[in-house]
């Protein structure tokens, strides 16, 4: 079973191909997609979602799973980023790649062992149950593994 | 100049091309897309992102023109179209076509004359400033007219 996890955002997305083995989780590939602030919003969502669809075909995922928009204080910023996850949804939807949604309480629970877990500590268990060779620079990234941990721990044999 | 003017919805889209001819706003096409409640937000949300497509290649539309979404206290709800919105703002992208946004009020005024315009006036103007021969179920079709509208209020020559 493996799952494309994805950390939705324009400014910068996580994304993570995660993989259960003999039961034990694989880290097959992970990244953090950016795009300029110089580009406007619809090229910056554009390459978004088409990174991620070269990277569903590319690495054979049978499901996405994605993070379920948190809602902060800014609605401008969670608007522009339910709006990605529209267009993630819409790339997987038209692969036939179903769609799974996580909160963040769910993601840290499965990730971290508690639902109020830090970054620090997601970051911390995920090396403890998975080989992470590369250096991850941003949290988008971590959270993406987490994301696709947390699918295997739902969906997983 | 023509334009693909779209009031974003999973349940009921509505769609219209619109063009100004000789200073003349002209409807050339108009629908509400239906998806069924039987299917699942994916699916739904693919449906009403491909018809959008079809319409914008098949009408050479040289602009898109979307409803800003407007927060209601539904927020899941709200959510869920500013996904639907982002999936088509995707869609325009991809196909280098250029997306507008226009807000509730934004539409109301270009297309009554004053903001606070009810559902019913917004209708009544439409016909009286363009030829619309067919029957409207929905206002979700009405609401695209008036976002067309709008958009060659702004843009037009």
């Amino acid at each position: 079973m493996r799952v494309l996890a994805i950390d939705p955002g324009y400014g910068r997305c996580g994304v993570a191909v995660v993989e259960k083995i003999d039961g034990k989780e694989k880290l097959i590939y992970s990244d953090c997609i950016e795009t300029s602030a110089d580009s406007d919003f619809p090229e910056r969502l554009a390459r978004v979602a088409r990174e991620c669809g070269e990277l569903l075909t590319k690495h054979g995922a049978q499901s996405v799973a994605l993070e379920k928009l948190y809602m902060t204080k800014n609605q401008k910023t969670a608007m522009r980023v339910a709006e990605v996850r529209g267009a993630l949804i819409n790339v997987a939807a038209t692969l036939g790649v179903p769609v799974f949604e996580y909160t963040p309480g769910e993601v840290k629970s499965a990730a971290a062992g508690w639902g109020a877990a830090d970054k620090e500590q997601v970051a911390r268990m995920l090396h403890a149950l998975m080989k992470i060779e590369k250096k991850i620079k941003y949290d988008d990234e971590y959270d993406a593994i987490a994301i696709g941990v947390t699918h295997l721990a739902r969906n997983g044999r």
